[in-house]
């Protein structure tokens, strides 16, 4: 596989054209999207529009006029079409970390008989910090139960409310069958929350062709809405009625500027928003997300399923040192390859040094993240070179 | 009061040249800026800086380089000279409704033993809302105790956990002396969680002054950070590490990138985090907090509570059936001056079409805004000879 195959790949890749879209660096091979996804090129522009023409002009009646009330939907409808949701399934609201706990809180509440939450050891941490944190507050002797990924089907039971799973791992990218796992958890009468934040963008996710009932995500990382983006939920249309956020705050209210005394949930997925939308966070999304919506969502998954087979194959003939812990071609796997090496922080760096972003997490991960809609298989090739080179020299030998 | 008077009182105003470094339409007299603070002109460029310079070249590592991940207690610490408090007493995260929760609820943990939440009847209703939805989910026979203002006193006793308070009322802009009821609220050994929404900058807050336990504010309203700005929470020293936040995200662990399987709260207020921060709303927050720390204090205080003073006396000369609900002259207010009438919506949409921007609470409150930093005392003249034309028509007549 020469430089020639690797050019040929791109030059029939039907998404190689959005990667003029993006504005990267000249020579960077970036490939930490699992991490920040990068800078659309129509960013800077709507952003300086939404804070000198929105902000500066219409000032507080932008909320209506330029209708930043009803961005959190807006772009929650958007998302949706590239996770197999419904409009009025996803709204766009706080941090994946805060969508967690109010999603966690509300299945344990509408559902006290049960009392475990069962989740998977190993999977990013927040999620198991926030699973604690909510099982915590709400008490009445409900438990946390850590499992193996291969022992979720024989812990679940018919104590179990909820089921708490990463659909791509962030360190080993394996995903999950969400269609399986899900069907049955329904075995036993439990929900699955799914938090898509490796997956979505990347990955085929298809949340109502698998039955799912809730889900988060992350809006900064393959979804590129920027640093520290707002995040989003979903959660089935069939459920919103029975669930309550914790998080009862005026936006999630029926009617909020109403400013009525008692709480009146919001009939729809508007219940789950919880304080003011922040609307810089927003613009720089909904950008994002509809220039992920003119592309194929089924080509972007197997675009990055390829580059990735590319990226194992590449490693295995030239830097066989490297481990490889994510699944190989054939196998179900999220957006990026990961590989174990001793010295993997030292090589990260070095790599960085030369112009080939990826990142690593302790103790001895490198990950290389796939966004198809601005990697490239020649990227692979050279970022692949780099890596051969830098292996090569004596800190690594 | 004749408009040369006004012009005499914006002549000798030390804050006056405050109004150059914001974006205000030509000819708008805004007066809203308790709900939405307007446009410092330097925002725009800071702003484009963090999305085509830090995240656009630097993507994933401006975490670090452009020290994006110390920006909420670097801001926070700013913000706390503002409210009277010390470094490392702040940060910013979330919105409003979410800190609420956070704080609420780790609160009445630290206090199994106490099952009653204080507040009052008529508050902003996110913080009846949020304060509902934390005892409800903490259970253990907790309950809210709502009173009148004046009530708060004889309510409280020793099964009061948390008295929580605004600052500043939202619709008549009454404060309390936050010096008086802590020390009250400390005489039964009860914690109170003040919200600063309607009076940090502008009016006096002194956190350590008062012997605050516990407070959050927003960054869209008198601070000026843009909508839907992140919004802060303060914790004094003495109490941060007796309080853990329920929403026990990642970036509020000790070591975050540790990817530890247990949750280990940072030793300081970093425990009050919880996800990734909003980059682009802290960075406009603090070109809007930079800003503000450039005036006094005091002398904000002492203008917004002038320019309140005066636009009460035209209103009564000129609006005679306008009927003032804020505290009068020589009372403590917060940052604006609110009115009923029975038209309050009609009227303060033509108030809108003709350049005069207030805001209107149902059912039939009229408010109107004293940012110090760009409010002039001329501006209010003409506002209120705006109102008494308006109130000329035979619609209002």
């Amino acid at each position: 596989m020469n430089i020639d195959h690797l050019r040929g790949l791109d030059a029939v890749d039907p998404l190689a054209a959005f990667k003029d879209a993006f504005a990267l660096p000249a020579g960077l091979i970036y490939l930490a999207g699992n991490s920040l996804g990068a800078l659309p090129k129509a960013t800077p522009a709507r952003i300086a529009a939404a804070v000198e023409e929105e902000w500066g002009s219409s000032l507080v009646q932008a909320w209506t006029t330029r209708d930043w009330i009803g961005a959190p939907a807006r772009v929650g409808d958007k998302i949706a079409r590239l996770i197999g949701a419904a409009n009025g399934e996803v709204i766009v609201a706080d941090s994946t970390s805060v969508d967690l706990f109010k999603l966690i809180a509300a299945a344990l509440v509408a559902m006290p008989e049960r009392k475990t939450l069962l989740a998977v050891r190993g999977e990013f941490p927040t999620d198991l910090y926030v699973a604690n944190g909510a099982v915590d507050l709400a008490g009445g002797g409900r438990r946390i139960e850590l499992v193996e990924r291969d022992g979720i089907a024989s812990a679940l039971d018919d104590d179990v409310a909820l089921l708490v799973l990463t659909h791509g791992h962030y360190k080993t990218a394996e995903l999950f069958d969400m269609k399986a796992i899900t069907a049955r958890a329904h075995d036993v009468g439990a929900m699955v929350l799914w938090d898509l934040s490796h997956s979505a963008g990347v990955a085929e996710v298809d949340l109502n062709g698998a039955g799912a009932d809730l889900a988060v995500g992350c809006g900064y990382k393959y979804l590129n809405g920027g640093p520290g983006a707002p995040a989003y939920l979903f959660v089935a249309a069939r459920h919103q009625a029975a669930l309550r956020s914790p998080l009862a705050g005026w936006m999630g209210h029926a009617r909020p500027f109403d400013f009525a005394a008692d709480y009146a949930p919001a009939q729809g997925i508007e219940r789950f928003l919880c304080g003011t939308p922040p609307i810089l966070g927003l613009v720089a999304l909904e950008v994002a997300i509809d220039l992920t919506l003119q592309a194929d969502a089924g080509a972007m998954a197997a675009k990055a399923r390829r580059l990735g087979d590319v990226f194992l194959e590449l490693a295995a003939m030239h830097c066989p040192r490297l481990v490889p812990i994510c699944p190989g071609p054939g196998r179900m796997r999220g957006g990026h390859v990961a590989f174990r090496h001793p010295e993997g922080q030292a090589l990260s760096q070095a790599l960085t040094a030369r112009g080939v972003i990826g990142d690593f997490r302790g103790p001895d991960i490198l990950r290389f993240g796939l966004s198809p809609l601005y990697v490239g298989f020649e990227d692979i090739g050279r970022a692949v070179d780099v890596l051969r080179d830098v292996l090569a020299e004596p800190a690594f030998a």
